[in-house]
Formats: structure tokens, C-alpha cells, sequence
């Protein structure tokens, strides 16, 4: 089942994966060990409880395969599918004990990870119509960056940079350092290769941000009417984020300002867990 | 400042914060390289921006060292605290590129921990003054377990098991395996040196697992009211877990009801970051 | 052949045979790689050479598997297995050189394990037909403990708590800084969901332990005769674990005294290996 | 203290005491959590309970300064030392319950390692005065080579090879493959940066290496009067090393057939934990 | 000493360092540890056997450390100056047998990096005076990557992308995916927060990508004449990299073509390691 | 594919890989994942584009396995190969994405082993016809050890020693701190079962060395004619290696002075990737 699995994403998912399975089962599951025979065997159906954005089903699969290789999974949704309640996941079998062992596992990272797509997907859904495009950001629960921006892509976003190393902004303390905005669009233009973003509080910033010749200019925390004057001076010449301060209230009228990103930290880092169960029968 | 982490913790903490600095910096924060000199140094202050329970403090300042080793670091705040908006948590200083390095994973932690420890206070609070203990439970984001339980701990809660081999707890799949309720615990007997604990959903089993000797009942998704003939029935011969459905508006009548713990999985699973920010200033 | 390993001692299992290999294969095994063409394929049986109880075959499989993946392994005995000398426990082929490589490191786990669980059924046997159970203790070889204490269950012991995680044991440093036995226990019992082991070395101590409502009283280096005294006053009002100063010639009189439990630190910290050969054929 | 450790060594003692904590403490010490104060100190003793050559002692250090950093730590003994018992190994002191978590992972270290250089000692002093040589083998419980190796040095042993890299040994099955001995040796010779040593079960084959040059001629398994034939036979033409069935009765009259080593298996296979203990005050 | 690596660099460069001295030290120097007494003292200096530019030396000072903690090492040179021969990198003293374990490590590591910087500037000092900025590529040694390419900044080169996860280059094999050039440029611009670059063979190429509206052209294997009509094809409206076929012999002219970027693989994949030594003696 | 790999590499190589890949891929190829289709496959060949011999192609098929688990690949050489330009060194295919994360990491690490293989095989070739043979050094690049000297080996030089920890070789550091180079050797001696070596730069070290029994005489950057002196001084008596300042154009006469071993440190240290590309194809 592995190769469905994005290349990009392995290493991280497997690291991931052998850490949590070593914080749950540690020295053994003292419960089944004692109830459940070693040849026991079990199979199972993963079913949503409430309706959702699926993401991290081949996770899933790849943590009952690290627990018990001949587990069979044949998974009946794809990441990214909206689900309505009581929607089957998947279908496995194999040991019971193993199948048992990586059960909270697989169903902690699923929540979490589809926890996160819904919401995304509500975001999205709410600027539909416009031009905007939704970004995620950097304020991700740490270890889980990587399958936290995936989830997000399968929520209908779009990602940020990753991490400070695959993309240029500029903020406040790199703008007090360098003394003037201008001079530090400067310096980042050294190295061409990159588009420059730079995070403006005021007008007058945007507009010499614009003058220096920027590429892309965050508007922070800036109320709708503000927002829309700022597009208005920009007129074309950068692209626009905007940031802090996104609700789900709040973001139709932002969109409709004319950015052309929104970005939303609460996706990857408030997300609340959707309700996914795994119903096991004893294969006779 | 290290040696202030519990023993315990340690090694957790460490594998998290070598892979999440990982994740955030990559092969190097590109817009710091090109505008921060070398040797300029910033020192700074974390303030809350929200009225919070803190969580993590120890943490953030070992972020800090692993990424610069020279970086000074002063608490002004102890984990378990009840702070306000606008209190200064820490002040740090050294060497502005590796503080500017480590700036968003060391509050990517803080904000996640100290939003579960705030969580967490708001159910404790809601039942002071009843004989029940709040409990966490197996529900963690992955990767987290030990930190998010340490974090219940500071926002007033116990620790349920830790994970599947610190403590025995009989489900509902462990009874079908068995047959009975009474024959799992039965041989779960037979390693008398843990206490058992088994799920019950109804009066009758709660009733086959007394006589059955079992330490503690779990009563799973009752109502108040079954809840309140639960204890009635068990009158003291088992301790009483009641667990499932618990929000912050139920949990007070639900403590009321004489249990002596209540179980609540969104601690861990579903707690909303809290806004902390760092403020730096250049030193001269 | 994986899967018949348990999956709590996989990682475990895991992390030791990668390092036992490479501390033994280091850069290359110089010898066969000047002596044995690379295409040779060698079958061969694994033999006792003494009478034993068997613990290891599986981890041995894997030995073979990490450096032949081809390897073909056919087990012919059962870990827990009481063997004669002579007995044939597996049979296995594959390249010469690879099985080579695993050999020394397989025999020397094989031999290790099952000198445990040899070592551990004298003990069983001595008191078998008491109410007596023999317990392992923490006294393991470093880097050993989970697979020493699976071991120990293959001789026929039962496990005691596998470290300082998952078990409360209160011993004379505790009561030393507690100031007394009883607020020892008073404070331990604030997490109910543990039963509570307390170190006695008197009968002054058993009495007070007794009423400070312990679960099991653990009676250190008392001779037979105190054992006997310390069971009367108990009078099952505790479980009784008997330790210290345990050898074949005494435990009969010692389980005979009407303990519950007795643990012996030796039969992992000095078990003498059994010998087991390897006979190779070469394939033709 | 580390540099104390000889830098071959540091790698595997530092992955080797990593694991060691880890399985021991796992997810923490729950008794002293619950018993000990954060801030409470302790000092103590580390002091031998019996005679014994000391092996072990620098590890001990590390594994205290790994679980509490600022562990003071003074050692008054040296490895390889000859104790009586009541000798005083160590004075250490630092936070209680950092000192208690690290306590039994040093203590099974130390006393395994004092058991092989205890043991080692007794096989050298039964040949002091004859020419012969005392070696280990390959034969140690896996993940203890190299600590192993360092114990019999201290015992008073030389190292044969630590593993299948670093020397050459032409057994049984080689000589089979290569289809005579004469014809293994000159394979071996290709590379003529080793000395080459082969295994002889018959003065035949002693007669046969000798005539191809061999450096030096391992003994397999050959009683005194046979080896004094070999001996003879060889005549100072290589050096003769006697292995297989060697104890503590018979390794006298074997070194005083004139042999250049005896290699014994037993020393790190089957060595029996010497008794230490650790003596812990608080301090006020 | 550490502080002075940039944070960027502090986990490739331990990890590879672990790694090095694991590979030449294994389980131990045994000349050394025969002739060598434990507590003798070494200082020596590290000094250049030909002219070069400078790379790793921070490295090497963490080198020392790792096997010899309280090694002192004192940096005479900084890494990017151009020396000559027999000029002093560093002053160094410590125990004698860590120190002789860590040297060729140390030596490999120097030589290696300060041949990728000296042979790098060889390269920009060709195209001194041109526009054009001398770019390395990802063709580097597996294992090396980010200290590769901090060699060429010592060298004076600026870095291409790091991997294919911070920048966009669409290859030969990626337009014939998307059948078009022009659609592949539309596919990408999808993401509009990176800058875009294309590989063209041909003129024809080098004109769909223009009005595609790509950012950078890489001019691969063109012959000086063809690159200046590219260039005046281009005027001004992309950036342009030429790459492929380039030697100290032709840097020139190509620079003087009017690109903006010359890329060139052998800067990392064929450098020659210069000559530096390590001159120690006895301290009294 | 893998058990082609001699299990001596297995570890290195997986280690290797893994570190390798993640430093190119990092956080996901950026511009594969937007232009290629998730389930487009390629088929391809791999084919030199210079002649050369070839090592490290079990290697390249192990990468493609590791990103791209149901990778086909067909090697059509062997490692040790003598190849012209334009020889097809294998076929492979799979899924489009997953080929093209491992193409550059394949071609890095094929293309730099097999410029040491080809850059070996011209000094082998140097000398063939005398009775010298060629060895390789200590002189690696870091992290590249094991399969630098297996590059070596396919080039048809033999391995000096791995590290420092399977070969005896005394230097001019070692002979002063014993004082003489007498003493050295007498120390070296104690410990019989290595042939020791020990490097000479007069012709009155190498009479001393004689004197002392040493096995092998290590002559250091000795003129062709001062070397003859030397052989024919030893006489037979001792193996003879001549080392420094060997180059293609003098390594003749050397070997034609009679020596045994030529070490040449640039093998390793200095060779020129040679060229190897990746031709891919849609499959419809």
C-alpha cells in the first residue's frame, strides 16, 4: 500500500509513525497480551462518525503494515473525499493482537489530520467565488509540519513555504535591522532566484515596498477597508497576502477585497479532532 | 536551565525539538542569512497576549540552547502558572540569527502546550469542590504523548495510563474474545500486581464485573442519571471512571453523580493554542 | 518468519540485532571474503549441544533475515520447548558468506536467552506444586530487559514490573524521605489507579504497611522462619513477594512459607550460557 | 569525568547507556514522582558488597551526568583495582530523584562488567608464570562487545579479535569450501597485511599449516598431552593458541604445555554479577 | 568553539562527523593504544602545504571536540581567506591519543572542503569584472550537499537551489510531460510565491518561455555565439543562467555573453582535495 | 536487488542513501509535483557517456527501491566493468514522480564511485607486468569510507586498511613518543597477533626497523633511486611499501624498484566524476 504515499512525505511519515507506536505500546499491551490468543484473528471496518475531509488514510495503512506486515487494509475513500457519517474508510484484517497494538495509533493521527482538512475545507468554502486562495503557515504542532501541510492541501489550500528555508519574507525585526524596508528588499534581491515577500503594517510601507520593487507584500492584521485601499495603491504591481487576525466570520469580506492569498494559522494549529471509529468482529 | 526538566521527560523532549527545528529551518533560514549580520545579537521578552494556564517554559528555553548555546535565558514564570495577558514569560538574548531560528518552533510548543494546559483548567475548575479527579487519556496527537500528558498535568489533571503497558484496561473486544466479562478479568487476574479495569456499558455488566473482583469500573457515554444508579449499585466496592460525551457544560453534573474520575479525550486532542508572542529588540 | 515475534519486543529485538551485528561484522568479514566464493550457497541446521529450554529461535530468524533477506528458515522447535541435547532447532540455507556473517551473533543471543530460560526453570521446577510464582527482577544486562524478561516467561516465570514506569515500589529511600512508612503509602495512594508495593524489613514495617491498606508487601532477606511470622500476621490481607538472598537450595522452603511471589535478580544477571552449535553443509 | 573513558569506547558506551535508561525509566520513575520532592538532594556511596576486580567505573559516571547533568561524581577506585568488599568506590551527590532514576542502570552495568574482570582474573592468576596468554573471544552477549572486551582487559586478559574485521581465522567451514587447508592459507595470503591464524583439530593439520606458512595455529578442543604434541611439532615455527573446553581445573596444566594463548569463552558468556550497592543519604 | 557554525549547518555537520570518525576510528586506534601512554599531552598546529582558500574549520575544531572534550583549539585563520603555503590555520592541544584519533578525520574533512572552495575560486576570479555570478549545482557527493555548498560561498560562488524543495527548474523531461513548454510554465504558475525558471535548448525554446512569462532561462550546453543571441533574444525581460560544458578555459566568454548566472558542476563534483598537515609535539 | 551488495556494505550504503536522499528531496521536489501526473510512468535507461569502470550500480538500484518501492530495475553491467561511451548500464521503470526524486542522488553517487574506479584502474594499469601491487589509504572523503575503498577494489587496487582500528602502522609520531623506533616496535610486538608496520624515511630507520622484526616497511615519499637502496638494503626480509608524492607519470619507476604496495592517496581523495546520464520515456 506504501507507494501511494508521495515520496516527499515518507521519511517524515516514518519517523512519525515509529515514534508514535513506541509512546503507545512501550513495553507491550499488557491488556491483550493477557486476554487475546496469539493466533487470534481479527477483521475490522474504519468508519467515519460525523461527516468530514479525509486525510492520512495511507498513513494508516502504513502504521498497522509497521505492527503487522500481512495485515491486509483496502482502503474504501480517498484523502481529500468529503465523507458524510458512517462512511467506511477502510476495511483490514490480520492478527488481532498487532491490529489491536496500532488501533489508537492509526485512529489519533486520522482524527487529527482529517481535523484539520474540515476546517480547511470551511475556510476554502467560505471565499469560494472569489479570487483568493487559502494558505496555511508556519504555526504548525511540531514534528507533524509536513502531514500538517498535506492535510491542509487535501483541505483545498494551498501551502505556504514549508520552513524558513524555501522562501523569502521579510518582517518587522529584519526591516528594523536593515533600517529601512527598502534596504532590506535590497539585500534579499542579491540572490535572484527567489521571490521576495515583505510584511507591511501601513500604507506608507506598502508603498515603498512597492518602489523597491517587492514581489509579493503581507498585509498584516489590517481591517477590510484598510485592506481594500491597499489593493487599490498596489494596482497590480505585487501579489497580496493577507494575515492575522482570519475568522471564518471575517474571511468572506477579505477575500472580496481583492487579495489574492489569505493566510490562516488556526488551520494546523486549533484544529479540533473529527470522530472516526474502528469496528472489529473476530474472524471465526 | 535544563536540569529543571523532570528526568522523564528528557529524552522526549529532545527527539521533538531536534525533529521540529528540523522541519522549520531545513537547509537554513534564507531571508535571515541574507539581511541579519553575523554578530548582531537581539535580546527579547515572551509576553502571553491572552490570560492562560503556562505549559512548556522549560522547553522553549532548551529550543533556544540547542540552537544557540550561548543564548541567556531567564524564566519570569513557572509551568502551572495562571497568568495574564501581557505577562512577560522569559527574557532572552544572543546571537539574533540562531534566536530568529528557533523563534517559531520555540512557540509553536508553547502556544500548543500551554493551550492544553488552559483547556484543561476549565474542566478542573468546573468541578471544584466534587470528590472526582479530571483524567486524560490515550488521545494525543502523534508524537506528543509525553508532553501533552505532562501538560494536562500542569492545567490540574491526573494522568490516566500513559499508554497500553502501564496499566490493564478491558474493552469491549477483549470481552467478546473471552466470552465473558467475568472470564477477562478472570485472566487478567493471573498477574496480580496491576489493578484491572474494565469498560461496562450497562448495569448488568457493571454488575458481573463487581463480582468478578475488578478495581475499577469505567462506565462508558452514560448518562447522568444511569451514572448516579451505577454508583448506587457499585456502593464503594470499585473505584469509578465515568468517560465519553463529557463537555465543559455536562461535566459538573456528571461529577456530582459520585464518581471518583472523569475521563476527557479533546485535553489532548482537541485544545486550541494560546497567543504568546516574542518581542525583540536589537542590543547596541 | 517475523510476524511470530511478538510486536511489543520487535523494536526492541529491532535496535539490538542492528547493533550486534555491526559490533561484530564491523567493515567486513575478511576471512570468508578472501575463502568463500560469492555464489556459494551453504544449508545448515542449528543442534543443541546440551539440554536446555529454548528462548530466542525467532529473533534468530530475524538475525539471518537482516543479512540474507533470501535466507530460507525453517524452525523445528518452539521457544519454551524443553530440548534434549542433540535436538535440531531450525534449519535454514542461503549465500555462504551471508550466513556466515550472522552466525556468531545468532548463537551468541540463542545461547544467552535460552541460558535464561534454562537457568529460570530449575528455579520453577524447585517450587513447583507451592502456591509460590516465580518473579524476574530489574537486575538485567544492560540494553537486555525486554528480551531477559521474555526469557524468564519462557522458563516459566512470571514478569515483574519491567522498569520504573509500570509499577510502584516503595523502598526504605522512599520511607527514609517520606519519614514513615505510613505517609509513604498515604501519598502513593493518590493515584488510585496503581496498586502499591511497599519494602519490608521488619515485622514492625509489615504492621504498618498492613495498616496503611498496602496491596503487596514486599518482605526483603528474611530468613524462612521471619517469612513464616510475616505470612501469619498478614494474613491475606496483602499479597506477599519474598526477595533477597534467594538460591535453588532455599527457595523450596521459602515458597513453602505461603508467599505469593518470589523474585531472584540472578536468573538474568548471572545465567550461564547453554551451548548451541551451527553445522553447515555446502549446497552442491 | 568522561574524558576518563578511552574514546574508542564512547560511542558505545554512550548508545549503550542511552537504551539502558530508556528501557529502564521508560516513561518515569512513577514511585519517586509521587514520593520524592523536586527540589530534595541526595549523596551516597557506591561500595562493593564482596571482593571483586573493579570494571566499570567511568560508564557510571556518564549515566549519572546523562539523567542529571550537574551530578557531582568523584571517583576513589580505578578500573582493573582489586577490592575487598566494603571498598568505597564512588562519593556522588545531586537532586534525589535523578540520582534514584539512573541508580539501578548503573548498578547492572557496573556489576556485570566487575563480573567479567572478576572472572578474567581468576583464569590469569591460575596461569601466572607460564608464557601463555590470556584471551577473549567472540562469544559476548550482543550489544556488550566492546564494554565486554574492555572488562577482560581489565581482568588481565589481551583481546583475540573483537570482531570479523580485524583478523583473520581460517575455521572448519573455510577449509571445507576451499577444499584443502593448504589451499585456504594461500587465498588467505593474497593479502599479506594480516597474520593468518587457522583452526587445527589434528597434528596432521598442525603439520600441514606449518608447511604453508601459517602465523598461527588455534588448538581446537585438544587435550594436554596432544597439545604438548603440537607444541613439539610446531617447534617455534607459529604461534599456538589452545581453545575449546578450558576451566579454572584444567587451564594450568594447558598453559604448561607451552602454548603462546588460551582463549576462553566463558569469561564473557557466562560471568556471574558481583554484589554492589549504593548508600544514599539526604542531604540536609 | 561551536557557536561559530552557522545554525544552518549544525546537524548536517554533526551527523556527518559522527559518521566520519565512526568510520576511520571503529572500535579503536590500536597502534596508538599500544604506544601511546593515556595521559600523555599533544599540541600541534594545523598548517597549509600549498596555497588555498580556506573551508570547514569550525568543523574541524568540532571534530576534536567530540572525541576530546577538553581539547583546546585555537582558530588562526578564518574560513574564506585566500593563504599561502605554510601559513597556520590552528593551534590545538589536549590529550595526545584523542587527539591522534581525530586527525585524519579532521584532514579529510579540511582538505576536501577547502579543495571545493580553491578550485570555486578559480571560477569567479575568471569572470571578475563580467555581471555574471558563478552558481554551484546538485551535483555534489552523497552525503555532503549543504557542506559542499558552503564551500562555494567560501569560494565566492552563490547557491543554485539546494534540493528540488526550494526552487522550481522545469527540465526537458518535465516539458515533454506537459507536451508544451508553454503549458508546463502555465502548470507551475499555479504556485506564484516562487520564481520560475526553464531549461531551453534553442532559440525557439527560449521564446515560448519568454512569452510564458517565465522568470529564469538556464541556457543549457550553448556555444558562446548562440548564448549572446539568446541573451539579446531575452533582452532584459528574463534572467539567465548558462550551465553545461563550462572550464576555466571558456568561463570567460561566456560570462561575457551578458548572462546573469554561470552554473558549474565540477565545483563540487571533481575538486581536488589540497594539501594541509598536522605538525604536533610532545608536551613536557 | 539488494542481496547483490555484499552484506559488509549493507549497512554503510543504507545509511548513506537515506541521509543522501533527504538532503536532495528535503520537504518534496516542487516542480515534479505540480507538472507530473501522480500516476504517470517512466521507463529508462542509464548510459555512460564517457568510457570508464564502472562501480556502485547495486547501489543506484537500491536508491530507486528506496523512494519507489515497486521500482523494475534490470542492472546490464557489473560493477568492476570496463565500459565504453554510450554502454547502457541499466533499464528501469515505475512511477514518473518517485524516478525523478532518486535520479540526481543515482547519478551523484554512480558517477563519483566510478570516477574513483577509473581513476584507479590508470595507476593499476601503470604498473601491471611488475610485482607491485596497488593499495588505497585512509585519505576519504568523510562519510564515504566503506564505499570509496569498494570503489577502489572494482578499479583492481587491493585495501590498505579500513581504519584505524584493523591495522598496525606506526608513525613518525608514535616513534617519538616511544623515543625510538625500536622501542616502538618492541611495544607493538606485545600484542602478536597483528603484523606490525612501521613507516622508514632513512635508510637508517629502515635497518633499525629490520633489526626489530617489524613485518612491514612503510617507505615515505622516497626518490625511485634512494627506494632501490632500501630494497635491496631489506632484502626480504620485511614487506615493503612505498608512499607520497606518487603520480601517474612516476608510479612505473617505482613499482619497478621492487617494492610490494604503491599507496596513493588521490585515488580517493582527488578522482573526477565521470559522465553518466538518465534517458527517460513516457510509457502509454
Amino acid at each position: 500500500m506504501f507507494p501511494q504515499i508521495n515520496p516527499d512525505l515518507q521519511s517524515s511519515v516514518l519517523r512519525l509513525i515509529v515514534d508514535a507506536l513506541a509512546e503507545d505500546i512501550g513495553s507491550g499491551d499488557i491488556t491483550s497480551n493477557l486476554l487475546i490468543p496469539v493466533d487470534l484473528r481479527f477483521s475490522g471496518i474504519i468508519v467515519t462518525r460525523e461527516s468530514m475531509i479525509l486525510a492520512g488514510l495511507p498513513f494508516v495503512a502504513e502504521i498497522f503494515r509497521q505492527v503487522v506486515q500481512e495485515a491486509r487494509f483496502v482502503p474504501k475513500a480517498n484523502d481529500g473525499d468529503k465523507l458524510k457519517a458512517k462512511s467506511v474508510l477502510a476495511e483490514l484484517s490480520g492478527p488481532a493482537r498487532g491490529l489491536m497494538n496500532a488501533e489508537r495509533t492509526a485512529l489519533n493521527l486520522l482524527q487529527h489530520l482529517s481535523g484539520i482538512a474540515t476546517l480547511t475545507r470551511h475556510y476554502v468554502d467560505a471565499i469560494s467565488g472569489t479570487k483568493a486562495i487559502l494558505l496555511d503557515t508556519r504555526k504548525t504542532i511540531p514534528g507533524l509540519r509536513q502531514l500538517a501541510k498535506y492535510a491542509t492541501r487535501m483541505g483545498g489550500a494551498c501551502n505556504h513555504r514549508i520552513g524558513l528555508y524555501d522562501g523569502i519574507l521579510i518582517k518587522d525585526n529584519h526591516i528594523a535591522v536593515c533600517e529601512s524596508l527598502t534596504e532590506a528588499i535590497r539585500r534579499a534581491k542579491i540572490v535572484e532566484t527567489n521571490k521576495i515577500e515583505v510584511e507591511c503594517d501601513t500604507l506608507d510601507q506598502v508603498d515603498e515596498a512597492i518602489n523597491a520593487g517587492v514581489d509579493i507584500i503581507l498585509l498584516d492584521n489590517m481591517a477590510p477597508d484598510l485592506l481594500r485601499r491597499a489593493v487599490d495603491l498596489i494596482n497590480g504591481r505585487a501579489l497580496i497576502e493577507a494575515s492575522g487576525g482570519i475568522t471564518l466570520k471575517n474571511i468572506r469580506e477579505i477575500a472580496e477585497s481583492g487579495v489574492d492569498f489569505i493566510s490562516v494559522g488556526c488551520l494546523t494549529q486549533s484544529a479540533v479532532a473529527v470522530d472516526i471509529g474502528l469496528d472489529w468482529v473476530q474472524e471465526c
